[in-house]
């Protein structure tokens, strides 16, 4: 097969030319990319993926696996951070590669991405506490960039994640100044780091107004609209029912709320809220009635930085910061009001 | 690590039969198959993708452009879609490609992922009426699939559709049968195909039965919860209001709910709402409350199977039906009643 410097030279034009008007790019005239595509036509030309990373060393691609039976994908958060992600890579032209895998066959996907040629860099979503991807890529020697951290205290990998426990410390204390004191929790399953962080969160909050937290107003499942609603449900049949919830993200709030629509009790007024928000453009917090108040940190913005994290491994300059933990704002608005009675 | 050509050698067979045996081509008998198994479990054999692709002349992926500015991002309907892909590419250990681009530059991506080797087939979304993206393809003669359908009409290539305005048209029927003549439609944007079929469903409804649609119930705008609060809003300032609305998406119909609470109505007597749900599991339209009545389809299982359509065409074994339109349910619940005074 005909490489694309014959072809250049064949053209009498610079590879970049060449490489320029078989990619449509406007600095190259009309006239010159029919004739390139005439010759490279002529001459099955197909530049490849294969031929780029030979002459850069690079695949020019990242990949993450794509697990299609789990709650990773029950939930909306993954297309705002790809997209986050999309938006660095598209200024390097570098492709997301996705490998679809079972939950089964999990490890056997990153080892196939970490041995093959087809991505420079992995980015890892959802870790656990005890995740077995971390210590495998470790050991594969294959640059990695994880979304959330895991359990690990010395992690001597790259990691951008949100101050989870502080951004629940914040929202519980607020409640508690506001005069709550039955205070729930919907949360994540607590395999996963970032649902650990948030319990944490919440019980320092409450044990330093001497309040025990009662397994019976914590709930832990996905993240969806129905778990919201039965969490909530749960809770308000207990005896005496929280006046006020800290909900783990937006889904499980439209249940919530609907919960309280249901048993005839007012948000904001019978029982406050605080969601965490990744800021969806699907779904504005603040543009409920009344507005949601919210823990809130931008998803696509992490996916973004991820992407410059893994950007800056695969070409082997590792950013000054290998490590990043994000601030979480506390954004206060009709949802939440002072405890009945007071 | 041992390579392909080693592990031929050690077999006894060439590259092209082992490849085809590690990536279970039907050509291989089971026999043969089960012994290249061995060998390279042996000898810790792994494939790359540019060893695969040499010796089968494929990449082992499908490509699709993630636009990282454009409304297909604003809305979940993506990560569902992709999770369909998944799953049945999964199987064959194919991966999925995204190539990032701004809106600018969407051509250059697709003109890019044909004239390279990364990927072996394409998957178009959120096709237009008019779609530029299709006669390139077909020109660079490159395998592709549209989820959805452009405006041709005698179109000779290969998509998956869900039969948009049949299920406007049954919904808006439904509404008409329980004595609404007022009804409005909230609906994506008319640059897209999928918004003028349901449109056109819409108002053939109408039409049937002597009514003529009414521009200022009509809106159209991205699939979001603040657009469906805004156009309900503003149908509801109209003399007279609707007492039905037929609404694009379950994020349309939260938002389309919210501002009839907020103007004191009840959903499924006040005002009757249909919307589309392309079934989301983190958001169910029968835990509703009132549940709501939904034109339905699954965007998961159409993910599968346009997948299934890609895997067709890039081994070169096109499906019997190149193009399908699937059938749109519509399901009662209580978010429909009789119009009011009836």
């Amino acid at each position: 097969m005909i490489k694309l410097k014959d072809l250049a030279e064949r053209l009498g034009l610079s590879p970049t030319t060449v490489s320029r008007a078989l990619n449509g790019y406007p600095e190259v005239n009309e006239k010159t990319r029919q004739r390139v595509l005439e010759v490279a036509r002529q001459f099955d030309y197909r530049p490849n993926a294969s031929a780029r990373r030979l002459a850069t060393g690079r695949a020019g691609a990242i990949g993450a696996v794509l697990p299609t039976n789990r709650n990773l994908l029950v939930d909306p958060h993954f297309v705002e951070f790809l997209a986050g992600i999309g938006e660095r890579l598209v200024e390097d032209e570098i492709d997301i590669v996705l490998s679809p895998t079972t939950g089964d066959d999990e490890m056997a996907s990153y080892r196939r991405m970490a041995a093959g040629t087809r991505v420079d860099a992995i980015i890892l979503s959802s870790p656990m506490v005890d995740d077995p991807r971390v210590p495998l890529l470790l050991k594969l020697g294959f640059p990695f960039v994880i979304h959330g951290r895991t359990g690990e205290k010395a992690a001597a990998h790259a990691w951008l994640d949100i101050d989870n426990e502080g951004g629940f410390r914040h929202a519980t204390n607020h409640l508690l100044d506001l005069g709550h004191e039955r205070i729930g929790l919907i949360n994540g399953e607590l395999r996963f780091t970032y649902a650990i962080y948030r319990e944490g969160g919440y019980r320092e909050a409450l044990r330093s107004r001497g309040i025990e937290a009662d397994p019976r107003l914590m709930a832990n499942g996905t993240m969806t609209d129905e778990f919201g609603y039965r969490a909530t449900q749960r809770f308000l049949a207990e005896q005496p029912p929280p006046t006020a919830i800290v909900v783990g993200s937006m889904m499980l709030a439209l249940g919530a709320f609907r919960a309280l629509r249901s048993a005839g009790l007012e948000l904001g007024k019978d029982v406050s809220i605080i969601a965490h928000d990744d800021v969806f453009p699907f779904l504005n917090a603040d543009r409920m009635v009344p507005p949601m108040s919210t823990t809130r940190s931008s998803i696509r913005s992490a996916g973004t930085r991820v992407a410059e994290i893994a950007i800056d491994l695969l070409t082997g300059h590792p950013p000054a910061r290998l490590q990043e933990l994000w601030p979480v704002d506390l954004v206060i608005r009709g949802s939440t009001g002072p405890a009945p009675g007071r």
